[in-house]
């Protein structure tokens, strides 16, 4: 086959109305970085040819799909060429491997990529990020290291904390995990069981799991992989319980790689997806650690025990909503990825005659496909776009909260955890549809679909479950509703809520205005949340307390999040698609396309938006 | 842990009420024979503690959820009990082996079982599968050789032919596959390329895969198992096409399991789901067989080549409808199991406060989760009520069909059609929403649920893809429609596009009457038949051809079909519920549970009922 290209396919790139380079630069960040995201990877397959046994085919499977390009303007992430390549190489899947095979030849390929990192001097994160991926194509053993456990020590760390370990972890010299997750409590940090004693005497902590329910667990890299830990434990001074915090704990010996006395720990076994991944469980039995391996930039012990407060803990938890940016924009891509493999195959797979005896036709030519197909290529831009519009009010944000204005802080944190629950649900359905796309053979691992389904779905559950996010957020927006029934000012975000009014010129029998869309979005949010608002209200007219109105309304706050992540990702998209400055037929296009996400959101939402007219 | 029960399942059931019993009964058709399906298994295990590695632990990690019963009268399928009473025996799991270790295991389990069925002389089909089915958690390598095998001889052979074949496959002298689908070819079987030319001279077929496209590809057991396979092809006798006929032909050497001459043949590679099923695909390269290993049942080849055409030929498709049975019952227990596993977790499972300060409260005191598990509770009942319902159609539509009387022929496959894919779907998104509401420990195959969803999901692709299925159920929902423009007289399942009126005397607020909902759900069916008819009309009127007018309605009549199997549904759960005689405490239930189901599906589908008024 070498480089030919499938004639279907080809016919199919043939008939775009538009030059893709303009929109593949824009959602890569400009030129550069796209050639360099392109670059690397070719540069070191060259290199690697015969010392890596990499695959994980994704896509190309016996010849129906074929070649790597910007085919729809969504570029397929390289990896799939190198697929290609290797496979030609004739290296070998991981696919059949046990669970054990797995892990040690993703460790391989880890254990080298991270020197290649080094050697070659890479120093940008998301380089960083595409160049490993290409070698590591399921999950990374080494995952949490390179963001939670070293952003950890970057943002909780002191100074001399900071110039201690983190060269460490930067070098390999350790490799760490983040572990806060417990067998019993998830969501519900204050309910984390393991604690952190100060011990005067010797100026040491004990660290202790008293319970069953306590065993730390799901943390990656833990199960085999590091030999330190961050580690969240509720900290007692002075016989008081100071609350969470973050400590530095040696779990292996740096050279036999046991575990330590006191330590028990383990790989949690088999999962969904993330099968190189070894999430594991820790047990702590009085395990001492000394004073200096609390991260102490924001609390601190002093040596006779004194507990001193941060000034302002709310910063704590920026990383985590930086990190939740990060699962925000990867949702979109990956259904962008599974989207691709999906209508390529459409385009080469030819099943059925339309006109009988009019010869077999490619089933993209089924309205059916066409709606499963592009109402999932909206929906990807659609997230990615959103996502960028996020992160550029985070950004801009991000200088005043520096500053010690925080705030907008709320407003993003109900921003970040409401897109991170719609957005994840939105990619988990949109995913499994293309894969069903592809019939049969998007059930194979070789249609590369499965895997991006189980590995990325973990995400509605993983950073904060979903349910709980909208909760978060409808927090926020339920207060907000309360400041506009009193009249008070409110936020940037949610001034809709006492500006929203229907006014729309136009039905779906038109031709649509895209202002009057944003605007039902946001009439719709507006009326959700007021409802939700309005059914707490009623609970506490009822008798109940605070908490059981909550509960009460739960459902109606969870619908008044996903509304109001819809409507700015509706908004987002239309008004970032016509101000980029695109040449008009792509412009036109994209502008299509947000109609098009637009248009189907009614339509799934139908009920909704026919209650509000 | 012995046999304890946790305090909080204890606490939750005693708080049933109503006496489940009576409901197990009814849904495993009569105390019999759920005696039997508790019997058998349990007497197995006693007496092969020792000899079998079994497991798959489905549920029961580290302690959380413990044994097993008839909470919520969902019977939790017994392989869960013996997986506990096999852990505690210290036997493994093969969740964590390569696809060709498991492959061994789940072999080695069959083998064992096959035999025992003989010696156990079970003849019961249904007990056979729940015997084999705890030991042989996964999926079977026999699978096919059970039933597509042994039901094609029996349905499309000659008296002679299943004298002689059927005894080989039930000693299991021959162990065999159904060999249709072909890599290019699955939907559309006119399209199929594999062709049995008849050699006149030698009286022999000769079987031919001509390009690549016409391997076949996916049978279950072909990559591996099978050494025969009963075989479609387009039959040419006198240079003719004849269209598609069966074939029994030997794969494999009976000794030495080597292909024979002509044959490739070798497992297509890793899936989704279904490790231990070796799905496979095939090469002929003229491969000849004599005359006689045509199925000829309806069609005949004579000697001299003469093609003898069926009386009729519509009987052939009654196997592939009864297998769409077994495929729309079993998505309703699916469900019923996953939901189970996550409603017991979510009675055990403490996170979060409701009441600040009021202690950490079992997860299914939260109103989401209560939503998410109670409408799939609901919605696994509804699903395995109306495969019932179905069946109990079709049985007393068989007798008629057996007499040569087929008219109700159509409408049963129309119905099978739509319930095939609105069952799986409903199923799978149920299962994930299942799997989901466990948050993290849904995530680990040790809940049971992700393997539930990887196996069972394929149900929307195979036996029919599922818009497929749609699109046929809609032609005939089409033509009724038709009829019904004209006045005619209307098969009786769809005789309401005659007769329905929306005239409901209750709204939401109010306490809603079931004969109203009922009625509500058979106008929209009505009204969606009715508009996607309109549609395809409005593409005639406009010059398009039947077939392009056709693809230019489809995305409507898929939705007619899915309106239509969700009437067929929603009646069937209240008919039963009200008629099935059960004691007035679980009827009450019973009907607040179809409630439930009915006014779920209208707050899904909202708009469509918002839009009938």
């Amino acid at each position: 086959m070498g480089k030919s290209v499938n004639p279907d396919l080809a016919k199919a790139r043939s008939q775009a109305t538009f030059d893709p380079a303009n929109l593949t630069n824009y959602l890569y960040g400009g030129p550069e970085k796209l050639r360099r995201k392109r670059y690397l990877p070719a540069f070191v397959f060259k290199e690697l040819c015969t010392e890596m046994s990499l695959t994980d085919l994704c896509l190309i499977f016996l010849g129906l799909l074929t070649h790597v390009s910007d085919y729809l303007g969504l570029t397929l992430s390289i990896e799939n060429m190198a697929a290609k390549e290797y496979k030609e190489e004739g290296f070998k899947s991981t696919d059949d491997m046990s669970r054990e095979e797995a892990y040690e030849e993703s460790m391989r390929r880890a254990v080298y990529t991270n020197k290649r990192v080094l050697q070659l001097n890479l120093q940008d994160q998301e380089e960083q990020y595409y160049f490993r991926e290409i070698f590591v194509p399921g999950a990374n053993p080494f995952a949490l290291h390179y963001v939670m456990f070293k952003d950890a020590i970057n943002t909780q760390g002191t100074e001399d904390q900071i110039q201690k370990w983190l060269p460490l972890a930067e070098t390999y010299a350790v490799t760490g995990t983040y572990a806060q997750t417990e067998l019993g409590h998830g969501t519900f940090l204050r309910g984390l069981e393991t604690t952190a004693e100060y011990d005067v005497q010797r100026e040491e902590f004990i660290l202790n799991t008293p319970t069953i329910t306590s065993s730390k667990f799901w943390p990656g890299a833990l199960g085999k992989t590091a030999n330190v830990a961050i580690l969240n434990a509720k900290l007692i001074t002075k016989g008081r319980n100071c609350g969470m915090q973050s400590f530095w704990v040696p779990l292996r010996h740096l050279e036999t790689h046991q575990p330590l006395p006191g330590i028990t720990v383990g790989d949690i076994g088999p999962k969904f997806g993330y099968h190189t991944s070894d999430n594991g469980f820790l047990q702590l039995n009085r395990v001492r650690i000394p004073r200096e391996n609390m991260l102490m930039r924001y609390s601190k012990v002093l040596q006779d025990g004194t507990f001193v407060p941060p000034e302002n803990d709310r910063l704590v938890y920026v990383p985590m909503t930086q990190f939740r940016f990060v699962v925000i924009g990867r949702s979109g891509w990956t259904l962008a990825k599974a989207v691709t493999v999906a209508t390529r195959y459409s385009a080469v797979r030819r099943q059925s005659e339309i006109t009988p005896g009019g010869g077999e036709v490619q089933i993209l030519d089924f309205q059916t496909q066409q709606h499963k197909l592009f109402t999932q290529i909206a929906s990807a831009y659609a997230m990615i776009i959103a996502a960028k519009a996020a992160k550029d009010l985070y950004d801009s944000a991000f200088s005043k909260m520096e500053k010690g204005n925080l705030e907008d802080l709320p407003m993003l944190h109900a921003l970040t955890s409401s897109m991170k629950a719609f957005n994840t649900w939105e990619m988990a359905t949109g995913v499994e549809q293309c894969r069903m796309a592809c019939g049969g053979h998007g059930y194979l691992l070789a249609s590369g679909i499965p895997q991006m389904y189980t590995d990325m779905v973990s995400a509605c559950t993983y950073e904060g479950e979903n349910t709980v996010m909208c909760l978060q957020a409808a927090r926020f927006l339920n207060k907000c509703q309360e400041a506009a029934n009193k009249g008070e000012r409110l936020p940037q975000l949610t001034r809709f809520l006492q500006t929203s009014r229907l006014n729309i010129s136009s039905s779906l029998d038109q031709d649509v205005d895209l202002n009057d869309i944003i605007a039902a979005y946001e009439f719709r949010a507006a009326t959700v949340i007021s409802e939700a608002n309005a059914r707490l209200n009623a609970g506490l007219a009822m008798g109940k307390s605070q908490s059981e109105a909550w509960n009460y309304a739960s459902q109606l706050l969870v619908k008044a999040a996903l509304a109001f992540s819809h409507w700015f990702t509706v908004r987002a998209l239309i008004e970032n698609m016509r101000g980029a400055g695109f040449d008009n037929s792509t412009e036109t296009l994209l502008l299509q396309l947000a109609k098009l996400y637009a248009l189907d959101g009614m339509l799934r939402y139908s009920g909704d938006f026919r209650k509000v007219g």
